[in-house]
């Protein structure tokens, strides 16, 4: 039941030896997700481990460091003789640039590669168990960002309850039970579902932002994600260069996460000049955001736990 | 009076977490040249403190996995606002895809970049102390190799015999002497240069393949290279799929060495699948070759000095 990000790229537009550009693995329960995919990612897969099977690639938007390291990949997919398609999901207008990247030295791929583009504010990916939903947010180009929201879970099963209470016989009706079902035990009595179970559990979600300027739509996304993804270019000290540049600072992103409710605030795309240890970032956003924040740094991995497991 | 090689990446066509795509800088005096431009190889030239300034970038030829990071390093000189001229050579009918390449996100380079087809067998760069020649490789596409070689220096001064011997007083005739010129003394003698100048004395050279099958130009286009940098994609036990992919075998490399009077050789393009040390191209090379070779490693510089100061 993992719900597992990988940072593999953390850089702003320029990279330095210890910040590749812009990529983030989530590995869902076996299934990944690639967000962003900029120069040498698929090195920092093989760096990081996570896994080279990837179904979907999503795309904040097309500057060259968020998806220089595309062709490489689908390259070395090609070497590994990839057969699954791959679905990359891309703001409005990406279809021709994606096609020219894809294909500039003149190669074939090997497997299906379907580029969808997606309009914000719509569902990207409608999945039984999740939806990745996308926004609108305002960098400097057409750009999105993306929510990976999971439906609610079932509630608990109080067999003590069902058992010991109510007296119903162990066996396939707690199931139907659990799944919602009202049932008929053999003395006649009609037992509601909800009498042995309890409310909806809510399920895990994350936003990822891209580069932006914070936007209204992060926190309307997904309800108390239980980790923000957020630009994090600059620190109060560069707020004038954030704003004509179409980034966030740290400050900004620890207040977008306050209106949002979120649990846990990651800061990505930290540009070059903070080459050490970028500590105006966390004090900023410890300053404005109660919940935990931290720099993502490359490789670093997070697990997100179903909130009611925390 | 540097010449020196720093291996950016050495992997064949798939990187590695410890070989990045084909990259090589060489360092002539502070002059920088790149040959070939794999993804990533910003960051290493970063990572091995080459030196951002490079005047020449030289393509063997248009495969992913010498190019894709390009477009990449072009965009990191912009946010540097460089301004100088990038100078791109590059086989035969290079031009539109290298445009396509560099143009792919919609991007302008904020300085020129000239583009210059080479025919293979030509001089590409013609430079006052050297030059650098083209010659033609067999890979599975339009190919080229380049040879760096230095113009002869003077021959050593013979001071001692100069002054003692010939009486000639120290002053600017000793200049003009060592410069080839004969020179008039004030009692009449005329003293020709090669009495006090000993013969020119080689510069150094160098040679780099590029991917290819072993092809006798490699052999012809400079006289006993200081340095041979050649594909060793595979080892003996993959003889036939060098052959069907257009690559080198160590042992191919080794022979190649030892018939083009290399004093080093250099294997680089390893193949993924030698993973570990790759024992067998070592000694594999060294049956074929008495000269000394090595398997290049990302990060790895290399002096060239001048054949007489071995």
């Amino acid at each position: 039941m993992t719900l597992r990000v990988t940072f593999l790229g953390t850089s702003g537009a320029v990279p330095t030896t210890r910040r590749a550009p812009s990529a983030i693995m989530v590995n869902r329960e076996g299934e990944r997700f690639l967000f962003d995919c900029g120069e040498g990612t698929q090195r920092q897969m093989m760096r990081f481990a996570t896994g080279f099977d990837v179904d979907h690639l999503l795309l904040s938007h097309l500057h060259g460091d968020h998806v220089l390291g595309i062709p490489g990949l689908v390259q070395t997919w090609d070497f590994q003789d990839r057969e699954a398609p791959l679905a990359i999901h891309a703001p409005p207008g990406s279809r021709r640039s994606l096609e020219n990247l894809i294909g500039a030295m003149d190669h074939n791929t090997g497997f299906p590669v379907r580029i969808h583009e997606v309009t914000p504010g719509t569902v990207a990916i409608d999945a039984e168990e999740y939806e990745i939903r996308t926004f609108e947010t305002e960098h400097r180009t057409t750009s999105i960002g993306y929510a990976l929201v999971e439906n609610d879970r079932p509630g608990r099963f109080m067999r003590e309850k069902a058992e010991e209470e109510l007296g119903i016989p162990p066996g396939p009706a707690y199931g139907r039970l659990h799944e919602g079902e009202s049932v008929e035990l053999e003395d006649g009595r009609i037992i509601d579902s909800d009498r042995v179970v309890g409310p909806p559990r809510p399920g895990r979600s994350l936003v990822y932002t891209g580069d932006t300027r914070p936007v209204e739509a992060t926190v309307e996304v997904a309800d108390e994600p239980d980790l923000l993804i957020h630009d994090a270019t600059f620190d109060d000290s560069e707020a004038g260069r954030a704003r004509s540049t179409g980034h966030a600072t740290a400050r900004e992103a620890g207040e977008l996460a306050a209106r949002a409710g979120a649990k846990r605030l990651a800061m990505t795309h930290i540009s070059s000049r903070y080459a050490g240890n970028p500590v105006s970032h966390e004090r900023e956003a410890d300053a404005a955001f109660d919940g935990e924040s931290f720099v993502a740094e490359d490789g670093q991995t997070v697990d997100v736990p179903f909130p009611d497991k925390e």
